[in-house]
C-alpha cells in the first residue's frame, strides 16, 4: 500500500523511539535545539534550493486533488505544485532567515535538529529492507556558524559521533575526508583551504583513524563521512558531516559581521549580493545515525537480534508457575512495578465512590515493556519461546514467590555479562556463587524493588 | 513556502515536544503502544477506506515526478498516484491485520498510538493561526476491541481525558454524546443500542456533566465529543471518542471469537463475509489533545503566554550583575547545572591528552532551557525584558553569589503561587518572611543544588 515506506509495529517503534530519545537526551549538552518544519513546500522553494533542477527524479510531487499544478503563484498555494521534502536543509534556511531580526556574529552557531520524515522516490529495484527505503527519518541537524567556528563545530560533532557509536558498541569506524574537486566548485580557493585545514585539524585531534579522498568533495563544500564496518566486514556509510558554502548564498543568509571579520577585508568575489557589514554563515549538514531506519537495520545485524536491555523491546518476560488467583494477581502487580507504572489499582482519589482517578506519570520515569506469560503451558515450552524471542530476562513467579514477596530473575540474553554480575552482586551485597547459576545463566531471588533497581542500573549504564 | 504548514522555532517545538512527552509518559499505564506508519498510501488504499470517495477535496495527491499517476497497479508503485494521509486509521487497520496470525479474543483490546503528521487540503480562506492548518499532528490512537469491551475502554478513555485536562488546568468541559442517525446507518439496531448503552453508562460514571445530541452520530457509529470553554467563553471541540463499525468491515478485520460470543449467536446480517468462528472488532478512534497545534493555540490563550514551569520554553533567565571573568564563568556553570547538563568542562576521560570525551546523558534526565543574559545593560532593563518575555524565574548572579556559591532566585511569572511558596519554604526549612519578597515576588538565596531541586519539584508537580 506504500512501497518503500516501512510500517513499524510496536516493537520496532519502541526501538526507533529509544534511538530518538537517546539523541534528544544528548542535544542540550551539544547545544542543539529541535525545530518542527513542513513536509511539503512549494515548487518555488525547491527551485531556489536547486533540488527541483538537480534532484528531480528522486522527488515526489504533491498537489491538491483537482489542482492543475500549473499556477505558480496561486493564492495561498491552492492550485500549486508542491514537493514532498527529501531533505530538511531548505526549511532550516527559512527558519534561520525568519527567526527575527538580523543575527549577530555573537548569535552563532545556531544548531537546528529535526527528526522529520523524508521522502525520496528511489526506483523500486533499489529498495532493500530497512536500508534503502522511500520514506525514512534522519537525525538531521544543520549548524549555521561563522567560518572561524568550523574547527570547534567539527571537533564537537566528531566527539558526539564517537560518544554515540561507543554507546551502541559500534565500530571500529573510519573517517574519510573528501576535499575540493579540481574544477567546478563554488567559493574561493582561500575559503576552501581554510575550511579543509580546520577539518584536518579536527580529524587529527579526534584520536580516530582517518584518510583523504582527494577531490571527492561536493562542489558546494568538503565533507567527512563515517564508514562503519558491520559484523560481516561490509562497510556502510552512516554518519556524515558536510560543509556547505552554497545554500547560504542561494537563500541569501547573512549575519552582522564581527569587527575582526570586517577588518579582515572584503568578501568572496563570486558573492557580491551581500551587505558590506555582513558575512554569510557556513552551513554544516550533519547526521550521526544517518537514516534511523538504516541504523536500526545495522543494529539488528550487529546485535544479532539480542538487543541490550536499555534498547530492547523485550527486556523481560514474567512467567507464572501456576494459574491460581494469588499468583496471577501478584504477577500483574510485579509487571506494573517493574514496568515503572503507578499502580492503578490503588486509587489516589475516588470520585463519588464510583470511579478511579488515575494520576499522571512523571516525565522522567523510564517505562519498560515487561510482558507476561500466564498460559497453562509447560514451563520448558515457555522458556524455549522466551529464548527464541530473545527476551533479556525471564522472571518466574509461583506460590513461593507470592509468599516471600520476591521474584526469581533469570538473565537469559543480556550482553555485558561482567557488568550484570557486578550490579547483581552489589544489590545482593555478596559475590555470586555457583548456586546463583542455572544452565549457565544467572538466576537469583530478588525483591521487586531490587529487580526494578537492577533494571534501572542497566538503563543508566546503557547496558 | 508551505501555506497552512506551521514552522515551529525552538521555543514552539519545545512546547510541542513537552506535550508529546507528557502523553507518551501516560501511554504505558493506559496500555497504548506507539507505532510508526507511512505518510503516503496508494490511491487504492484510500478507495478501500472510503476516503477517496468521501474526503476527496480535502486530500493532497502525490506522485513520483514524471509519473502519469494513471497506472493503478504499477510495479512497486512507480507510476502510481498516492494520497498524502489525512488520518491514520487505514494504516492502523493494515497493522492490525498484518501483525501476524489471526488475533484471538484474548489479545484484545489492541491500542495503537501515532503522532504522525497529517495533511488536509483546507481552502485557504479557512486557515487560521494554529487552530486551522493544512499540516498538523494528532495524539491519535485507535483501539481495536471486542463489543463487550466498549464500556471499559470508554471509561478508561474518559479518565485519561480528565487526567490530562486537569493537569493543564483546562476546563470545565462538557461531554456530548451523539447517537444513531434516524436513517442511513450501518450495523444492526441491536449493535447500536448496546454500544449506546455502554457509552451512556461510561458517561454516567465519569462524574462529569454530559448531554445528548440525538441522532447526530456518524453513519458508522456513535461518538463522544469533549467541548472545552476557553478563557473568553468560546467553545472548542478538542478531544473526541468515536466508535466505528464500518472500517472493520471495509478492511475485513476479524478475531477468533470467545466461546461466549459464539454461543450468543449469529453475526450481523449485513456483514456475511466473516468466518463463522470469528467476529469483527469495534474500532475506537480517540484523540485527547485533538490537534497538537490547535491545543497549543488554546494553551497559549489559556495561560495568556505565562506557561507553567514544566511546559515553559523560558523557565529561567540567569542575569549577571557584572562581566568579570569570575561571574561569567560561575554563571555558565550554574546554567549547566540548572539545565541538568553534565559538565563538559570536567572531562571524565581525556584521550591522549588532546581531546575531551563527553559522557552520554541519562534518558531520565529532565533538561531545562535555562537562558543567560550577560550583557552590560542596566539590570532594570534586563529585568523588564525578562518579564516581557514571560520568563518564570530570574536568577541573579554577582560577585557575592560567586563568593557564597549561591544564586539569588526570583519568581517572576509562575502560576500556583501557593505550591511555589510551600516548596521553597520546605527547601529552606523555614517559613517565608516579608524579607523574602521583592516587589511582590519571592526572591531567595539558594545553593545551586537547592535551585535545581526546586525546579525538579515544579516539574514533578506539573506546576
Amino acid at each position: 500500500m506504500s512501497p518503500g515506506s516501512p510500517l513499524l509495529l510496536p516493537n520496532g517503534a519502541y526501538v526507533f523511539q529509544k534511538l530518538q530519545d537517546f539523541l534528544r537526551a544528548q542535544y542540550p549538552q551539544f547545544g542543539y535545539k529541535e525545530v518542527i518544519t513542513p513536509t511539503i513546500y512549494k515548487k518555488s522553494l525547491w527551485e531556489k534550493s536547486g533540488h527541483w533542477e538537480n534532484y528531480a527524479e528522486d522527488m515526489f510531487s504533491v498537489q491538491g486533488r483537482g489542482a492543475t499544478g500549473r499556477t505558480e503563484n496561486a493564492q495561498a498555494g491552492e492550485d500549486e505544485e508542491f514537493g514532498l521534502k527529501p531533505m530538511n536543509c531548505p526549511g532550516h534556511c527559512l527558519l534561520f532567515w525568519g527567526e527575527g531580526e538580523l543575527k549577530s556574529y555573537r548569535d552563532l552557531p545556531v544548531r537546528y535538529a529535526d527528526f522529520s520524515a523524508l521522502h525520496r522516490n528511489e526506483i523500486s529495484g533499489s529498495l532493500t529492507g530497512l536500508t534503502r527505503v522511500r520514506r525514512f527519518h534522519q537525525d538531521d541537524a544543520h549548524i549555521f556558524c561563522r567560518p572561524d567556528q568550523i574547527l570547534s563545530e567539527i571537533q564537537q560533532t566528531l566527539r558526539f559521533v564517537g560518544m554515540v557509536y561507543d554507546t551502541f558498541n559500534l565500530g571500529p569506524y573510519k573517517l574519510l575526508l573528501s576535499t575540493r574537486p579540481e574544477e567546478h566548485y563554488i567559493g574561493t580557493l582561500e575559503e576552501w583551504n581554510r575550511a579543509e585545514e580546520q577539518l584536518t585539524s579536527a580529524l587529527n585531534t579526534s584520536g580516530r583513524e582517518w584518510a583523504v579522498n582527494e577531490g571527492d568533495g561536493a562542489f558546494y563544500g568538503p565533507k567527512i563521512d563515517i564508514i562503519l564496518k558491520d559484523a560481516t566486514g561490509k562497510e556502510h556509510q552512516t554518519a556524515t558531516i558536510q560543509l556547505d558554502f552554497q545554500l547560504p548564498q542561494r537563500f541569501d543568509l547573512q549575519y552582522q559581521a564581527s569587527p575582526e571579520e570586517l577588518e579582515a577585508g572584503p568578501i568572496s568575489a563570486g558573492d557580491r549580493n551581500i551587505e558590506p557589514s555582513c558575512r554569510r554563515p557556513v552551513i554544516v549538514h550533519r547526521a550521526i545515525y544517518g537514516s534511523l531506519e538504516r541504523f536500526m537495520a545495522l543494529l539488528i545485524e550487529h546485535y544479532n537480534g539480542s538487543f541490550p536491555f536499555w534498547l530492547s523491546p523485550r527486556p523481560a518476560l514474567i512467567m507464572t508457575l501456576n494459574q491460581t488467583p494469588q499468583v496471577l494477581e501478584y504477577a500483574a502487580r510485579v509487571q506494573s512495578a517493574l514496568a515503572g507504572i503507578a499502580d492503578l489499582s490503588h486509587p489516589s482519589d475516588a470520585r463519588e465512590g464510583t470511579d478511579i482517578k488515575p494520576t499522571p506519570q512523571q516525565l522522567s520515569t523510564i517505562h519498560l515493556p515487561i510482558d507476561i506469560d500466564s498460559s497453562a503451558r509447560a514451563l520448558g515450552k515457555k522458556f524455549h519461546e522466551a529464548r527464541t524471542k530473545k527476551y533479556n530476562h525471564v522472571i518466574v513467579i509461583g506460590t513461593e514467590e507470592v509468599n516471600s514477596q520476591t521474584v526469581r530473575l533469570q538473565v537469559t540474553n543480556q550482553p555485558n555479562a561482567g557488568s550484570v554480575t557486578r550490579i547483581i552482586s552489589e544489590l545482593l551485597g555478596r559475590p555470586l556463587t555457583e548456586k546463583d547459576e542455572k544452565n549457565g545463566n544467572i538466576s537469583v531471588g530478588l525483591t521487586v524493588e531490587e529487580a526494578r533497581r537492577y533494571f534501572m542500573r542497566l538503563v543508566e549504564g546503557f547496558l
